[in-house]
C-alpha cells in the first residue's frame, strides 16, 4: 500500500479538533438549538448597511478579491490612526494566529499562554511543534506578572494574552497591559488578542504604538460587528512584522465579499454603538437571570457573561448538557477551577428569555 | 531593539509574492481595466440562483459557518459518487495546496512539478522548506513520463500535475492520467489539480477512485462556477488523507456564505452547462481574433486560450504591457520557451471585443 509520507510533526499531532461547532452538535442530537449563545456571536446581527453592501457585491463574486485588501486596510488604518503597512487582514483571528505561529515557532520553541485561554491558539502552537508553557490565572484574571516571568524563564518566542479575557470575561485596564508590554522580555513577541475590545469599557486598550515591535494586536469583525460567518480579522503591528506575513500567507485568501462587508461594517460606527448599548442591557439581564437562579455572574468586559455555578466542573458540564437537551447552546471554560462556570453569550432578549426559561428546569433536573 | 525571532526557514524565504493582482496593477497605473481577462475568472458570472441564495444568507452572517462544511460536503459527495469522508472543503485550491504541503513536506523534502506550472504551489513548497525539482514541458504539454521518472529519482513526497494545464491550456486524456496514477512511485502522493476540468472535453478526468491513496484531486468554484471571490475549493481523496487535514486546518475558515453560495452553485448544473456553452463560443472567438492578427491560438481545454505570438519572451512581455496600457488585463506564462505566448481568459463578448480592438494597435506599437 502506498501511504503518503506525512511529516514527523504531523504524525505526532492529535486527531482532535479545537471546537465542535453548534451545527455538528445539532446534527449529533438531531435537534435544532432554540438559542445560540455558545460561540459569542452577535445575535444583534451585522450592520444593515453592511448587509445591503454585501447583497450588491454578490454578483461580482466572479472576480477574486484584492490580494492586498487595499481599501479595507486603508479604512482600518484611518480608523486606528496608523498606516496601512501596520495592518494585516486575515481569515479571522484564527487564521492570523496560525500564520503568526508559523512565522515564529519552530519545533521545540517555547510559547507562553494562560492555562485555560484560547484553545485554537494552542492548537496552532502544537501544530507547528511549539512547546506550550501554561500559567495559571490569578482568580478570574490572566496574570501578567506570572506570564512575563514564565516568558523570561523559558525564553518564549510568543506570549499570548487576551484582554478582555475569554472565557472569563475579565479584563485588565490599559495601564496594566501597557506595563506588561513595556516589560516584555527581549526576544519575546506579545500577541495581544483584543477580539472583545469593542465590548470593553473605555481605558481597556492601551494606546496603539506601531513603532513598538514587541507586540502585535488582533482584532475581529466576528464579534460585535456581527460578521463571524464572513471570516475577517486583522492584526495591527510594526510594519516589518506585518510585511513578514507576505512570505507565507494565502495571498488571495480574503474574498471580495469579505473585504466589502468588513469595510461597510467598519463605516457604520453608529451600528456598533447600537450593538454596544444592546449588549449592556443583555449583560444586565444575564446577571439578573443568574441571580434569580441562585448563580453568580462574574463581571464582564466582553460580549458574554461567565456565570459561576458554585459547584464543580462535573456540575457545570452536566448543566451545559442539560441546557443543550433543552435546545440551548452555551459553552463553558475547559480548565479547573474555572470549569465551575458556564459562559453565555449576551444575545437578544428572545434568546435570553429562552435561556432563562430552560435554566430553572435544567438546574432542578440536576438537583 | 526587540525584534521577533522568526524561524530560520521564514528568514530564508523571499519577500516576493506569487502574483500581483489586477487591483494592485490598477492602483499602480491609476487606470481601471476595461477588460479583465488575466486571472481566468468567469466573466459569465455565478449562477443567478447562487446569487439569490447568497443575498438571502447575508443577514445570517453573524453566525460562524459549520466547521465541518457538512451540507456542502454531502452535496459534493453525492455529485461525485463518493462519501463525505472523501471530500475536504478549503479556502480555494490555494489554501488546500498550502495545507497539503504542510502535511507532507518538511525542510529538505523533495517535490516534483513542471517548470512553468502553478507558481502558488511552488510558493507553498518553498514556504515549508521543500526542495522543488522542475521537469520541462514536452512541447506544450506537461510530461507524465518525465515527471514520474524524476519523482522516482528524488523520492518525491509530492508530485504536482495540473490537467488541463495552466498556463498552456493543454491536456492529457484520462487514460494517460490514469496510467500516470498507476505508475506513481512508492511514497509519492500525486496532487492532480483539476481546477479547469469543468472546461475540458469528456474523457479528460480519470474515473474517481477514492480507495486509491496515491492521488488527491483538487477542484474549485473559482473558475467555471464563477465564484473566485468567494474562495471555495475542495479536495477529493482517500478518507485517511482527508482526515489528516483536520490536524492542521483552520477549522472555522470556510464562512457561512461561502458554504451556502458554493452549495447553490453546485445545485445549478444548468448554469454550469450554460457557461460551458458560452466558453466554447468565446474560445472560438479568441482563436479568430488571434488569427486575424497573425497570431496562433493553441488548443485549449480550459477557460482561457494561450496564444503563441511567434516571437520571444521580451516581445510577449511587451505585448502584455502594451495591452495593459490600453486597459486590457491579461497574463502570460513565466518560463521560456512558453513565455513567447500570452494567456487570455475566455470572457464575455464585450470583453473579447475590447481585447480585439486593443490588440491591433498594441501589436503595431511594438513593430
Amino acid at each position: 500500500m502506498n501511504t503518503p509520507r506525512y511529516t514527523d510533526l504531523v504524525e505526532s499531532l492529535p486527531p482532535s479538533v479545537p471546537f465542535v461547532g453548534p451545527e455538528a452538535l445539532m446534527r449529533a442530537s438531531g435537534r435544532a438549538f432554540a438559542a445560540r449563545l455558545g460561540a459569542n456571536e452577535s445575535g444583534f446581527g451585522p450592520s444593515p448597511k453592511a448587509v445591503a453592501a454585501m447583497q450588491q457585491t454578490v454578483a461580482d463574486l466572479w472576480m477574486y478579491g484584492d490580494s492586498e485588501c487595499h481599501d479595507l486596510r486603508a479604512a482600518l488604518a484611518a480608523h486606528h490612526g496608523v498606516a496601512p503597512e501596520n495592518i494585516l487582514v486575515g481569515e479571522g483571528i484564527d487564521g492570523l494566529l496560525g500564520n503568526l505561529v508559523r512565522l515564529l515557532v519552530a519545533p521545540g520553541d517555547a510559547v507562553v499562554t494562560s492555562d485555560g485561554a484560547y484553545p485554537t491558539f494552542n492548537y496552532h502552537v502544537t501544530g507547528f511543534g511549539g512547546v506550550l508553557h501554561k500559567v495559571p490565572y490569578r482568580d478570574e484574571h490572566e496574570d501578567p506578572a506570572a506570564l512575563l516571568m514564565r516568558a523570561e524563564e523559558v525564553s518564549a518566542k510568543l506570549l499570548y494574552f487576551c484582554n478582555p479575557d475569554n472565557p472569563m470575561g475579565s479584563w485588565h485596564p490599559a495601564r496594566i497591559v501597557q506595563r506588561m508590554i513595556d516589560a516584555i522580555p527581549e526576544g519575546t513577541l506579545m500577541v495581544l488578542d483584543e477580539a472583545y475590545i469593542d465590548a470593553a469599557p473605555e481605558g481597556t486598550a492601551p494606546a496603539l504604538d506601531v513603532s513598538d515591535a514587541r507586540v502585535v494586536r488582533m482584532r475581529t469583525f466576528s464579534k460585535l460587528y456581527g460578521l463571524a460567518g464572513l471570516r475577517v480579522g486583522y492584526a495591527i503591528g510594526a510594519a516589518p512584522l506585518i510585511a513578514m506575513f507576505d512570505r507565507i500567507r494565502n495571498h488571495f485568501g480574503i474574498g471580495r465579499l469579505a473585504q466589502r462587508g468588513a469595510l461597510a461594517a467598519l463605516e457604520d460606527q453608529p451600528w456598533l454603538a447600537h450593538v454596544q448599548a444592546e449588549l449592556l442591557q443583555a449583560k444586565t439581564r444575564l446577571r439578573e437571570i443568574a441571580a434569580e437562579h441562585g448563580l453568580h455572574a462574574l463581571p464582564s468586559a466582553t460580549n458574554f457573561v461567565t456565570i459561576d455555578c458554585g459547584r464543580d466542573g462535573d456540575f457545570a458540564r452536566a448543566l451545559v448538557s442539560a441546557l443543550a437537551a433543552r435546545d440551548i447552546f452555551i459553552r463553558m471554560p475547559f480548565v479547573a477551577p474555572h470549569d465551575r462556570c458556564i459562559r453565555v453569550s449576551a444575545g437578544p432578549p428572545e434568546s435570553l428569555s429562552r435561556f432563562d426559561a430552560a435554566l430553572g428546569p435544567a438546574l432542578r433536573g440536576l438537583a
